[in-house]
Parts: structure tokens; C-alpha cells; sequence
């Protein structure tokens, strides 16, 4: 199963391509999809609807694994992620993959086997399950990462180095 | 001049249209779009961005004049509110339309000529210019007409009972 992980943002989006069949998980293509800040934002809502299209039709990955996002103070940040979130959900949907949604805690929870794990050891599990020579940069894709270990934990693939509750 | 103006939302999004020439202004079909909360969130999204396709493509409209929205509270309705909001900009330029954004303060300055005016008197102005025979309903269909109309109004189209600085 090819799982696309995403963390969605308007200027930056981290993507991850993971593969994982029974007890077993490889990483793909990950790194930042980015939009001008030179354009408006109709413009940049466009080309990041065009850039994921073209990275899943190029990957082919099943599903999409994204984070439900919280925020506590910046409504205009959350504003601008939710825009970012649609547009990306609307290209997976319009590409025919399943979308799975985890909350930050269900991530956490599933790669570190604590849900309150802090973001520097997020990143150092999904080196290790993942097998990275450097640990994973930029955080965007880490995170996209992250999200896509999550949804492979959640459908009951073993022996991934992951802690499932 | 055809102009599509939308109040978003992922439950309700309010739509109205309005022709613009010269000297006069006329309203067209107005009302809400909704999707069903017994879906799950990416299918909602996809319903969306299909409904406004098809509202563009029965109407056609030149362009789309959607509100700037400031949240000063609740973060998961900024969330919610910038994910229908980036799947309707998407949907508009998809099908070609130009995309005209404004503040509240812009739509209420040219609407009742105050930028502080409240919702009761944008919505008395609406019915007043538009000629409309009874009180402009729902709210969210209010507010989509008035976008368009402050639009017009910046269009340089004047005698339109619009109050323009």
C-alpha cells in the first residue's frame, strides 16, 4: 500500500510517500511542494491543487494520510491552512484516493507510542522506522511522514517498529 | 458585468448574482448551497466545489467577489470556513472566473456607505438597491449579495444607489 502523508500549509507542504505491505515499510519521494508569495492567493490555491494532482498521478500512491489540525491562537493561520487543506483534499478526492484524517495526538500516539510526544522525537522515530541516513528535513515533511506511519499503523500492518496501542 | 458573489461555508454557503451595466444593477438567482453533515468532511468538500461548478456554468458569471473573513475567536471555524473557502476560490478559477476579494469593511462601506454599519442595516441596503420585494434570506444569501454588489461598486459602475469613496 503506497500511503501520500501531508502537511498542509499555503507557502509550504510537506509530503511523504511511504510503501508498506505486511510487515514491512520503505520511504518514498518526500520533501516541500511550495507556492509563490509573489501571487495571489486564488493563484497559489491553483498551482498547489496542480502540484498534488501531479504528485499522486506520478506516485500513485491509495490513500491520503492527513492531520486534523488544531490551533489555539492564530485564526488567521488556521484560516489559511483550512484553504490550503481543502484545495489538497479536493485533488485526492478528484485523483480517487481514500482520505484518512488523525488528529495530533493519534500520530504521536502511533509513532512514538506516546501521545504527547514532543515534535524533535516524532522525528527521530520516523528516522529510525524509516531507516533515513539524516534525520528528516525540512519538519514539514517529517510531519507528512509522520501522518503517513500513522495510517499504516491504523491498518493493522505489524512489525513496523511502530507502538500501537 | 456578471458577478457571483459567495459567503462560504462547509455546511451553508450562501450564493447570489448579480448584472452590473453602466448605470443599473439587477439581482439574479440567490440563495444556499449546503452539504449533508452525515458525510464525512473530504465528500463534503468535493460536493462543494461541484455545486459551485454548476452554479458557474448555469449562471455564468465573469467573476467571483468573495468576503476576506477575520475570525477574532473560534479557531476550528476559521479551520472549517478556510477549507470551503479554498475549495470555492478553486472551483472559480478552474472555470475561469477573475476572483475579487474584499474586507467586511469594504463590503459594508460600499453597500451602506459606514464600514461599521450592522448586519440589519447591510441587509436593508441590499433590499434597497436591489429592489428586492421582501427582506433579503437567509443571512449567509444577504451577505453573498452584498459582496457582489461591493464589487460592482469598485468596477467604477456608478448610480447604483452605492455609496463610493
Amino acid at each position: 500500500m503506497r500511503i501520500l502523508g501531508i502537511d498542509p500549509g499555503t507557502a509550504t507542504t510537506g509530503y511523504g510517500i511511504i510503501e508498506a505491505e505486511g510487515s514491512w515499510v520503505k520511504v518514498g519521494d518526500y520533501g516541500l511542494i511550495s507556492t509563490s508569495p509573489a501571487q495571489p492567493l486564488p493563484l497559489r490555491l491553483a498551482s498547489l491543487y496542480e502540484q498534488v494532482l501531479s504528485l499522486i498521478h506520478k506516485e500513485k500512491p491509495s490513500c491520503l494520510a492527513v492531520e486534523e489540525i488544531f490551533f489555539n491562537r492564530n485564526t488567521r493561520t488556521a484560516m489559511a491552512v483550512g484553504q490550503a487543506r481543502g484545495v489538497i483534499i479536493l485533488a485526492a478526492i478528484h485523483a480517487g484516493l481514500e482520505i484518512a484524517e488523525y488528529t495530533p495526538l493519534e500520530v504521536k500516539q502511533a509513532v512514538t507510542g506516546y501521545g504527547r510526544a514532543p515534535k524533535y522525537q516524532v522525528q527521530k522515530m520516523v528516522q529510525a522506522i524509516l531507516n533515513l541516513p539524516q534525520f528528516p528535513a525540512p519538519d514539514d515533511a517529517a510531519d507528512a511522514l509522520a501522518v503517513a506511519l500513522c495510517h499504516a499503523a491504523h491498518q493493522g500492518l505489524r512489525g513496523l517498529g511502530l507502538d500501537l496501542v
